[in-house]
């Protein structure tokens, strides 16, 4: 298998389409030292975009059985048909966990489908977005409309730039929720994963504010996740969670979220008390959720015995 | 993509060899008309084992990073470093919902890991394993030592021959718990997934007895749920139920299981009564459970809204 050896090559360098012709022709194979010695491929119907922006390349393509698929430098962020899983668990674990979230900052999210499922919360006033990279923001609102849709919210104020240097600018105690979704800690989201990012994330936070962070998958990056919850534990006074949820089309078909509070009012992120169920606003703008609800926020938080073991060692 | 198109093709052909060399050289990728449009694929480090029995294909190979894998008819059937998700929870979710098991019978599950898992229970007195493909159980005994083990239990009675003949020998009432293990509905499998084999199940088992089969993902087959479930709740009059569980190397990475229970004492799923990990045995003849726990066994019966509009509305 000697000849095969560009396989284990990432797919995120210059020449993005070789990911598509030359590892498994008509197909899209995500391939990635993130998790080497596996692949996960989709059928390619046409490419629908190419482009190399200031930070990553991106690129969509409609694929034969999961719809039009965003990649940023070689990697899957979203597919339409399994894109419900991840953003409606990222944002409601935090949001339904605090009582009358009013101030809601998204870090990354660009795609729009986090602001999406924040706006079907009326209690919110404002949601500030600060994703780096316009390419992002332009593609989607082009080729994914159902995520974007999150931008037609007049209360989402979009601020093209650097996440970290936002969060620094801003005055402490300012949000009631931030929500950090970043793509893997290869590329421009490396300093989303370190402790000095979850330094400025709380102190951004009111007193028994939450954040909710994208953090990986126990099938394959505990040691990531031990790191992470390691810093969070330091730096988050109130409590400190880990919970996942299916996305298919990501690798090892599931994700994680790192779920943290501030010191002040407790938060029980287990025992959600801001059921979006009953908030009547989502069902007149936008269609009904598709994957969150009260059980599965209570569900999601129950480890299996091999991550439990790691996660609940880490200094609780 | 015309040139393509014999990627389309379900590799359970003649040539399951033709898996690893002509779709990703070098791997092995799992395409199947039962997920179109999608493959994962394992790096192959050396194929261990090819034999045509005669129900199926079965393969063995190395894998760079998820050990031994085997593979029936082209479709990955357990990996050393996933199979504790799958073969503990489709034995555990059954067993720990029943106090006392005494007397269970596998469908299926030649490979052995669902008998390991039934083993770890000290109540049970008699494990009738019925499984149609004795080539299976011998390379599993000699590629998968550390899941053929379930053999080497005493209460273990090993039957080759169809599942569902041996269903209508057995006296009615026999069983405590009986767990099918089966492959797709395509194949060896497909009566496995038919109404007339949940009669003879539910024949077999003790009034309040309890079954557990495998049942697809919710991401790819709510066509054969909703047929299943539908079956369930017209034979067994106890209760009927569906979880889930995480399997990174299935399709959609997720796996299903139907439990239902038969009319008399009921039977709550949701709330274990029989709790394995205060089971002493087996701490002292096998490795600590890896995946399941109570707070996962409750957890595995939340469903995503899509799912559970589909499940519910089924006659419940």
């Amino acid at each position: 298998m000697e000849q095969e050896n560009h396989n284990n090559n990432n797919c995120t360098n210059d020449k993005e389409s070789a990911c598509i012709s030359s590892v498994l022709p008509g197909w899209f194979s995500e391939i990635s030292p993130l998790w080497p010695g596996e692949a996960h491929s989709l059928k390619v119907e046409k490419i629908l975009f190419q482009g190399k922006s200031d930070y990553q390349n991106v690129m969509v393509f409609q694929s034969s059985t999961y719809g039009k698929v965003l990649v940023l430098d070689g990697v899957i962020q979203l597919t339409e048909r399994d894109e419900c899983a991840y953003q409606e668990m990222i944002t409601h674990l935090p949001l339904c966990s605090i009582p009358n979230p009013k101030k809601v900052l998204v870090i990354g999210g660009g795609d729009g489908g986090v602001l999406r499922e924040v706006s079907r919360h009326s209690s919110i006033e404002q949601i500030d977005i600060c994703e780096i990279d316009k390419m992002v923001v332009e593609v989607s609102k082009q080729f994914f409309p159902d995520v974007a849709v999150g931008y037609e919210d007049p209360r989402v104020n979009l601020h093209i730039g650097d996440g970290v240097a936002f969060l620094k600018a801003v005055p402490a105690g300012t949000y009631d929720a931030v929500i950090v979704d970043s793509s893997d800690p290869i590329g421009p989201a490396q300093e989303l994963f370190e402790k000095p990012f979850f330094e400025t994330v709380a102190r951004a936070l009111r007193p028994g504010g939450v954040v909710s962070t994208q953090a990986e998958s126990i099938w394959l990056h505990m040691d990531i996740i031990e790191n992470i919850v390691t810093n969070c534990r330091q730096i988050f006074k109130g409590s400190v969670n880990y919970a996942w949820t299916t996305v298919p089309t990501y690798p090892s078909g599931m994700i994680g979220f790192m779920l943290c509070s501030t010191e002040g009012l407790e938060v029980d992120f287990k025992n959600p008390v801001n059921l979006i169920e009953n908030d009547e606003i989502h069902s007149k703008t936008l269609p009904p959720l598709k994957f969150y609800n009260f059980e599965i926020h209570k569900a999601s938080f129950a480890l299996p015995s091999f991550a439990k073991r790691v996660i609940e060692s880490k200094g609780n």
